[in-house]
């Protein structure tokens, strides 16, 4: 069988022959044997470029007798395909028997003999499609050169094809796009993928196999990996970004995280709630510094931004009403767990509030409920892609009117009377641990079946110098943490407005209020009157991540950043 | 008159006297006279309390004859009013007679005399009404000393009233809601503003009177600024950003930036984009390394991204067919003009090419003129808002189908024919000049009629590496850039998707394909086949900016960040 064309490299051109008007037969006086050496190396020189073309004929020759020659190969910026271009997720029954024109990669193919070869072609969000490609007797529209070079295709390569649509004798049940199939009359080569793959598709598709090593000791507390099969770590997807991102449950992963973004959105404008984009870059670092990236800013040192919170607040001082805002927020933390990230997306929101803090309370179970709600709706697909791969219980939520709203001290007492020994004893006046947490969020699920409940009254030692005490009990905040399957999700309250008051509660953390950061902060409360408010910042990874039940907040980021990955 | 009542501050409380069994008359032997002077002392100090005694029942005496003691002061939590809560966009007619609860800035406040006092409250977006408050012939609800009290308010604080809603003799000219005045029945003081504003209200609505020093000679070339009027420098806006946000010129800009951003959202959505969000921390610098931020990361060096570019491609290389990302970018360039910040949003998108890279180039056109048309009848009252400040010609928009498309070379010819003398001799194969941009823009509104228009086909010494050559004409590039009144907003074009002649372009521009930023991006393509594709980006603040053709993008962005200005 012939060899398919091939470009022929230009290093491997006879050079021209020596110009008319010379004759390097003619020798000087001096070195004789010098130019005897030099002709015979002259004609061997020229016996091999005599042989090369000779090849080079036959190969021509060869090439010549490939009637399909023009409808396969590198694609360049000549080639002609003139057909309709299509998307398989519009064919339909009208198409059948039409020409069409498909862009998309090689996901499987597979020789049946020497004149035909199957093929899986993939467009975006795995739409799937069987086609076919046949030898035809009289060598064209398909020879068995065509045939041949295609089925040498690597995977993953990316192609343009010419195909007539048709039904197969029974559905394909391989291919998303079952109902009909692609019998190819041309295809191009318009982006080659490597001999050999760092991922494969199919290892992409399965769930991670491992997490990094630091992690592993927090992921497995009740998070869902699936063991022993021969699946790909967690860094061989992260470092095979184009493969990894192509995975069916890579784009599902990510088309849901847009959706809770949107819905979040959504909601919020709807509501009054104006959107803004709090700096990234900070003079100074407030928050106490700890944490903190910080960089050379010119002749200055400046800082990565924690969170949008004195800027929400900011706004409000500014007039608003009602803002949120979604952007990266930045922690220098060392935390090598399955819920950290060094830099990771911020949905967050700040409220005048009228009455009570509660509005803001309820705004924000308003807004997640509304998320949770909206992906039942809009992403069923996307979560049962997901759940194949990896498996989680539906996510609970409470029925309208009976959202689950415990006080901190409440939540403590259940896991004190309820919980598991070891939290026999646990306190009133100190934040809870992780495991107190999840524990905590296994009772709520048993007693309330819901996964998402809020608890309220947060004691004073347990939040930041800005959160506003309760009036009646100067140990309590007006602050609140939610939860989403025992795991912290959002962390919100009312706000301090009053500078003086303020200032006294920055002391009150052992804070300096004449620091840079906390006095910037400070003055805009003093610069005029700024009405009561609150809000709340949500972890977008993270929500995805609980809802899904996945190993790791590093499976939703898009790219990921932890103390350990910068890269891709 | 009475005194308002004053909180009596604790340290001038009386001591109590001395408990009865000692008598402090009584000396001790030794040092009779120091026990006179001491009895004499006692007694003076004892005269002294007595005084004081007297003074405060005296003045307890005027706080009972306050019989609106209940309806004024500083709110505290257990301060009830229960009127119900209403917003100034909502009054209507129904309202008429009602007694309503609202929460205000004192924007303006003057006595009357010694007995009524007129205010001018401002909620959100500048919904302002006029409000009364006249002492009550009986003392109540409203006393002498109520009002005096009220007329003491500071511009800016921030007050809850409660009030009936009347209708006025003739509408109040000067407030946005003319229609009705509220009576004042009830007022507390909720956040208090400071003696002297760092910026005054009124200030703070009219255009900046000078930018910064450095800026001041790029922002008059053609753009407007009040001059003449007694206007606070730029910096003093910025410096107090809740007056400077209040204003509502500063909100119509703001809602205006909203506005764009969500009308590219929406556009986007609904042709398939799909959002992600890129990093803003990276492992290596990229495009070349220069004007980048570093940082210290853990132990190692990580950048400030200047451009989702690479992300962007990396998502169509893991098999989206069209993104959109929305977020920060960082350019750690020192350029002092009205232009330049070192911090922006980005409006950046990355597609699939199906046929011809015009395809990006339409969608891009698309996406604009759908914000610029949505901007026309989503923003009508906030544009005249800013017009009143700072005046601007209309923004000419080509009608549809005759969009203004030329080619650089065509741009070139025309400045040399038709433009000012200087640019006689301007080059095909070397980018414009900020100047020769704005001269071009004045050539084309005069010819095309638009302030909206292409450059396309830029040479490629003109375009970073990752561009595609012209494949007919390898001097010259499939990228463009897009224009608004003269000004660039957005570089976009078909980028390089095969890594070998990526490589070879990166070696073309001097850099090294082993720099590990580079190395990484090239790895991409070579990891899996990566179809043809191309994009663009959009700097937000400039859109806004040069629409409403304002004299700096400092005053489109939340929070500036310039060179010279990390705060607030």
């Amino acid at each position: 069988m012939a060899e398919p064309p091939k470009e022929v490299p230009t290093d491997a051109v006879p050079k021209p022959a020596a110009p008319a008007g010379e004759d390097p037969a003619q020798p000087s006086k001096k070195g004789a044997k010098k130019a005897e050496a030099k002709a015979k190396k002259e004609a061997e020189k020229a016996r091999k470029a005599a042989e090369r073309e000779a090849a080079q004929a036959s190969s021509a020759a060869a090439a010549a007798e490939d009637l399909a020659k023009d409808n396969y190969g590198k694609i360049t910026h000549t080639t002609k395909v003139d057909a309709e271009r299509r998307h398989l997720r519009d064919l339909g029954e009208a198409d059948v028997g039409k020409t069409i024109e498909l862009q998309a990669w090689i996901q499987n193919v597979r020789m049946q003999g020497a004149k035909m070869a199957f093929l899986e072609l993939r467009e975006e969000g795995n739409w799937t499609i069987q086609a076919v490609v046949a030898a035809s007797p009289e060598g064209k529209p398909v020879s068995k050169q065509m045939v041949k070079w295609i089925g040498g295709l690597k995977l993953e390569s990316f192609v343009v094809v010419e195909a007539v649509v048709s039904k197969p004798h029974e559905p394909v049940k391989s291919a998303k796009v079952s109902g009909y199939e692609l019998h190819i009359v041309k295809t191009y080569l318009v982006a080659p993928a490597p001999e050999m793959l760092g991922l494969g598709l199919a290892a992409a598709s399965r769930a991670v196999g491992k997490l990094d090593d630091e992690e592993i000791s927090d992921a497995v507390e009740g998070l869902s990996i699936t063991e022993g099969t021969p699946a790909a770590s967690l860094a061989t997807h992260l470092n095979n970004p184009a493969i990894h991102k192509r995975a069916p449950v890579s784009q599902a992963i990510a088309d849901i995280r847009i959706e809770v973004e949107e819905l979040f959105r959504e909601y919020l404008r709807a509501r009054g709630f104006k959107n803004f984009h709090p700096p990234s870059l900070i003079g100074a670092a407030s928050e106490g510094g700890a944490n903190v990236f910080k960089l050379t800013y010119f002749e200055k040192d400046a800082y990565l931004a924690q969170s949008p919170q004195f800027y929400k607040q900011m706004e409000i001082a500014g007039g608003r009403k009602r803002v949120f805002c979604v952007g990266p927020v930045f922690r220098a933390e060392n935390s090598n767990t399955p819920r950290h990230m060094t830099e990771f997306i911020g949905l967050d929101l700040e409220m005048e509030i009228e009455k009570h803090y509660h509005e803001v309370m309820h705004m924000l179970e308003g807004v997640l409920l509304y998320i949770f709600r909206g992906l039942a709706e809009r992403c069923k697909e996307e979560i049962a892609t997901v759940r194949a791969v990896y498996p989680s219980e539906e996510f609970l939520l409470p029925a309208e009117g009976k959202e689950v709203r415990l006080t901190f001290a409440e939540g403590q007492k259940l896991l004190r009377e309820e919980g598991p020994p070891e939290f026999a004893n646990v306190s009133d006046d100190e934040d809870m641990s992780t495991a107190q947490e999840k524990a905590l969020g296994a009772l709520i699920r048993k007693k309330y079946n819901t996964d998402f409940y809020v608890l309220d009254k947060f004691p004073i030692d347990a939040r930041p110098f800005y959160a506003m005490p309760d009036p009646e009990n100067p140990k309590l905040t007006n602050a609140y943490d939610f939860f989403m399957r025992g795991q912290e999700i959002l962390s919100g309250g009312q706000r301090l407005h009053l500078p003086d008051q303020l200032e006294q509660c920055i002391r009150a953390k052992g804070l300096d209020p004449n620091e840079p950061g906390l006095k910037n902060y400070v003055d805009v409360f003093r610069s005029a009157g700024v009405p009561p408010h609150g809000g709340g910042g949500i972890g977008l990874d993270r929500v995805v991540a609980w809802y899904l039940n996945l190993p790791t907040v590093q499976l939703v980021a898009d790219y990921p950043r932890t103390p350990k990955r910068l890269t891709p």
